[in-house]
């Protein structure tokens, strides 16, 4: 349990906040500007990505500030998953920040997913460029029709004829989808009904240019569309793909989830961490500068009570979540199922809960779009959801918490 | 108190209710549809007004449902501040529907001080076409510059210059400047600032094509502009205007907002209490359709116990809701400020907590504009600021409490 | 729904706050202390009530404040349950001061069984010399060996032999037993197996000298004894007494409770109610004569947002159960089902907080005997599960919420 | 930041683990009946430990398990803050475990500042006693007449007189002065008044038995006296103790009470921490063993998922302090004030909820003296006043977070 970066990551981490000093953060508020004028008032089909950041994305390959989530020391920057954590939530604070390392959701995913269970040929194809960030991927698994918080509700079909799979069904919440690089999405269906439960499934590679792919709307995610990456709702109509572009073989849907689990779980849990730093600080900074009824806002009422409650929380959250970490690097996903789902739901909630006494502080700006809160508030409660909501994880907990004592 | 509605409270409420289902209800979607397809990819000078509702607004005129909220029994229904409590709630279940009725802030505010504080010549020239429907009217109060929760604080300027005031200040938060036919602002500045600290402002009555006025944006709320009604930014640089235009005299700009001060908040808590009655029953219905785990989804884990958490919330909101509301009528505002207070904290925060539920039951589509859940849980968030921030009145609150000590 | 106190429960509320500051305060702390040195040290076997209580009880009962919670105008004083509930609040400040009107529990709700369910020999013998405070009576319904939450589990049996009823189990949180003047039991228990699940039960009554009735011990609740009142546990070994004893008839024992159901709700949560203005009266006065860091301890920190928080929560508390009171006196507690389980709910929960709140503010002082605050805060601890846990009214509440939508 | 235990630590929780599954557990019942029949109605003055907890004292010693807490691997089993922290969490599952370890506060308290601050023939008069367990010690310094939160309110004097100091004061919560074998004070009193705040205050090394110590009374915490340890009020009339007596040298209290500071608060938290496994343990084994509504109670309601809320707040509330222990040991006292705040308001709250949440899961037992959950409730609450109330130690937390932005 030493949850100490190691002198690597250190140096990562030193070179990364010097990146993020230096170049994003004195450009933040410009790109997220730029991205407003491109994209508020665009039908997503004509969005476009703020020129400062595909910039910014060279300029942080050519730094080796690059696919740093990966653990391999080749693609990768070989950082374990504890050595990965800090440089996340460094990535958190800026709500743009992961995606010029190449490290931003679900690409992360997605790449890991082909990095583990893809062949060679499915590698070459598709995790290349992804790791050379010239594409983007989407995961494309939760149901309009369903309650997909139980995954094996859902109904979207792979069916083999011949040598191709034909895949139908309607998928939602297909993050990322309405980026103008978005390429490929790994598609998870219904393969197998005849098998037990979690053997039903398949994950199937499916290029977003194949016919019978329809992306239906973008959808509003707590009022926002999060142009230019969306969420997208997406129609499959006897979409023929080749079995080549199956991922390990039918029904092994859930295994490959399994195994995409928990370094994801890390990840969005620093860059939550992260981003609840920034609410911390701005709330801080905002509280100590305004004045009302003779003292600074800070100083009223319960607010200096707040700022410890939100340091505490923050902090009992990154502990928590280091200690996952440190177990998915020591002893493995499986024995760390408690973890894994526990930071699930702390994280997010306390970042819902840190951001929200920032907005309180901040008065009207809180809301506005001239500070990142709102954003971050909006993602806490997309992260409640996304991925299984609070109510799953915490089943998943009591359940492994019980069965100690059967 | 009696917190039965009246027989005649009740015969338009019944009438409210079947107006709602018969010709509110039936329309949402398509309204919200509609509302989007004008004005989500637009910028906000090209808002316009969904056509269904100008036209409800014509028929709920016709059926006698208008200017419930204004008390006089000519110029609206002549029913109190208890009375109208209930048909509040109702309109308060679907986002655009207190505009329906002409009963939409910031409207009823101003159509408030202009009744009871407005000359005869200012209620012709305004009131009048407010009273009809025909114009909409913003308030200008909250500055950027400063912490306007401690209204004090403004700094905007009126000056008189011979027959002219002279005003010069930025505003934001300006709600409804964005819609159509938003025509005039009523404006709070600093006017005396030699006289005691809550005798320093005015209130001035502005065109806004005023020269002079000049709207810089609208801001994103909670990551959206509500549109058409939109949240302005506007600079008022040397605005002239006739003397006359002042609101009963100069330095009144405080007393003018105490009195405007309680039916309001009576008015959006009641329709804050109608959106969580709406976000309670969407809960209970998709918890009651969808299955996950072999089990309804309401049935699973706490979720039965967050619906009754809801529903003893709501239901104390109400009743404090409805007893601040009997105060007003049968004491008066000055004697219901601990009430006014109260409602003010506990109403948004009891939105906040049954929207966020409810949108943890939806899963995915609860964050998504498909339900009202988001709006409603946005809604919240503003009302927790606006009009002062919790800490503000529970200060107010606790200030009262001590009082009674000394 | 009306909730102002008429003009009868007016005049006694004047009466009764004025016995109160007369009588009842100048000795409560003397009369505590009393209490302690005849009980503290001393067997529940050798308890003893303070004297200044039986002269207080002669007082009160002298002054027409007796039995103010019974509706009959002749055997109490014909106040309604709404023109009672702020005459409880009342008498809920001081610990015992219930027992000095002779509207303490659990006698109350044992003389409303017999006022509503005993036959006239019933009465005679028990019900009269309740009234007049001359005995004291327990109820034995919860067993230490099943979930006694779910009512239907009680396994006491009641069998019938000749002209007797032979009563075998074993019950505890039998509060009042330890009280010298304890004399009789209502006993509830399974006399008919093979009826449906809520006709199984029957209640009789006991005289607490039967053979076969062995008090085994006083339980602690929270620490304490409650001496001389007592929380007991209670052996019934072939406990026989006549038929004649037996309520309304077999099988009629869920009836019975439910019929005793509502009244005592209101009462307990008044109490409660009452219990938490004193709180937060406390609260507020040491909070502004004690001084720390330069400042009165009410001031710093969160503290003035706790006494907001306390003042809204306790006034929301109210209305929810005057509203409770209100729908059992005019449309029947089977039509407030949902209010008489929000109320058991809300009122001790809200209790727990507050006087949780104002143990923080007093520091050490606070959870000593030196204030009530330690015994308010244990008896809403006591209340969150007497008479069925939280859990079980959220249940009711949520059951009664989803029916809505069948 | 590795929180790992070391060998030498696993080792002696091994040891640990096993004499309390061995010695304790198995006579916890019976020890704490014995307790309540020798002292439960005893007058104070002639409580008597039971002798089960004395011979298990010896075995505890006899086996090396013995001033565990203490780093000086001669006096102590050299274990670093962080090597001993589990086992406090171990000894805290049981209320009167520490002290068979000699590892009870006040005692470990008490014996740090002798052994850091005190001279050899301090050490040799009092620190080994204590360490043999032969005597018991008690800290005086909180006081009823002042807000001691604030502790430079302190009122008690020490006065030079010749040789001798006076110590003239009233003291209360004196934890442990009930105890028979308590023999001696750390008394903090103003010696200093002339000097800068925090250098007014000395500390002075008071037996019992000295002339003109008076004990006026136990006071209850929580409605119960903690027999045979008991919270004081003792008065300190014209008290003559020769000066070499003074610890250190005159206005040094605060000096030595900051070094006292950190792994006492270690200590306590990680026996929260265990008391709260403890109860967790209870509420899973109940719910699961209890049948209501035809279901085990731990799947009612919300249940489940307060299981799921307690393991995730146990788990956050460890790292935190493991984390402070870690930076105790390795960086220091006066660079972890903010860790070393936190965990004082941290777990306290944590274990207050768990013991909560369990004692609802057991109804009425839970409140009863048949399982430990309500002496853990008080305990917690305790706690959150010892030691500086939450809110003086939140203050800290967000006094050193706004000192980042100055």
């Amino acid at each position: 349990m030493d949850f100490q970066a190691s002198e690597k990551s250190q140096a990562y981490l030193a070179k990364l906040i010097a990146f993020m000093d230096e170049h994003v953060y004195p450009q933040e508020q410009a790109i997220i500007a730029e991205n407003r004028r491109l994209n508020e008032h665009t039908l997503w089909q004509h969005w476009q990505v703020p020129s400062a950041i595909t910039a910014l994305k060279q300029q942080a390959k050519a730094a080796g500030l690059w696919n740093l989530f990966l653990p391999d020391a080749d693609l990768g920057q070989g950082l374990s998953c504890l050595e990965y954590a800090p440089l996340a939530e460094e990535t958190g604070k800026v709500f743009f920040a992961p995606e010029i390392f190449n490290c931003n959701a679900p690409d992360t995913g997605n790449m890991e997913v082909l990095y583990h269970f893809g062949n060679a040929q499915q590698k070459q194809q598709w995790l290349t460029p992804l790791l050379n960030g010239d594409i983007r991927s989407v995961f494309a698994m939760t149901e309009p029709d369903v309650a997909s918080s139980d995954a094996t509700n859902m109904q979207a079909r792979i069916d083999v004829e011949g040598d191709n799979l034909v895949l139908n069904g309607t998928k939602w919440w297909t993050t990322g989808l309405g980026h103008p690089n978005a390429t490929v999405a790994i598609f998870m269906g219904l393969s197998n009904p005849e098998n037990a439960k979690h053997n039903q499934h398949s994950m199937v590679i499916v290029p977003l240019d194949t016919p019978g792919v329809t992306i239906k709307r973008m959808l509003t995610a707590n009022q926002d569309y999060d142009a230019p990456y969306g969420h997208g709702e997406v129609q499959f109509t006897d979409v023929r793909v080749p079995k080549s572009n199956l991922l390990v073989g039918t029904g092994k849907g859930f295994a490959i989830a399994q195994g995409r689990l928990g370094p994801g779980r890390i990840h969005h849990c620093m860059r939550a961490i992260g981003a609840a730093e920034r609410c911390l600080a701005l709330m801080i900074k905002r509280g100590m500068s305004r004045v009302a009824f003779g003292q600074p806002i800070i100083k009223l009422g319960g607010n200096l009570e707040r700022v410890a409650q939100a340091r505490m929380a923050i902090d009992q959250a990154r502990l928590l979540t280091l200690n996952a970490a440190w177990k998915i690097d020591n002893v493995g996903v499986k024995h760390a199922m408690t973890e894994i789902s526990a930071i699930k739901v702390v994280v997010p909630n306390m970042l819902q809960m840190v951001s929200d006494m920032a907005i309180q502080v901040h008065g009207g700006s809180g809301v506005s779009g001239d500070v990142p809160l709102a954003s971050f508030n909006a993602m806490a409660r997309m992260l409640r959801l996304a991925d299984g909501p609070d109510e799953v994880h915490m089943a998943m907990v009591s359940r492994l918490e019980l069965a100690k004592y059967r």
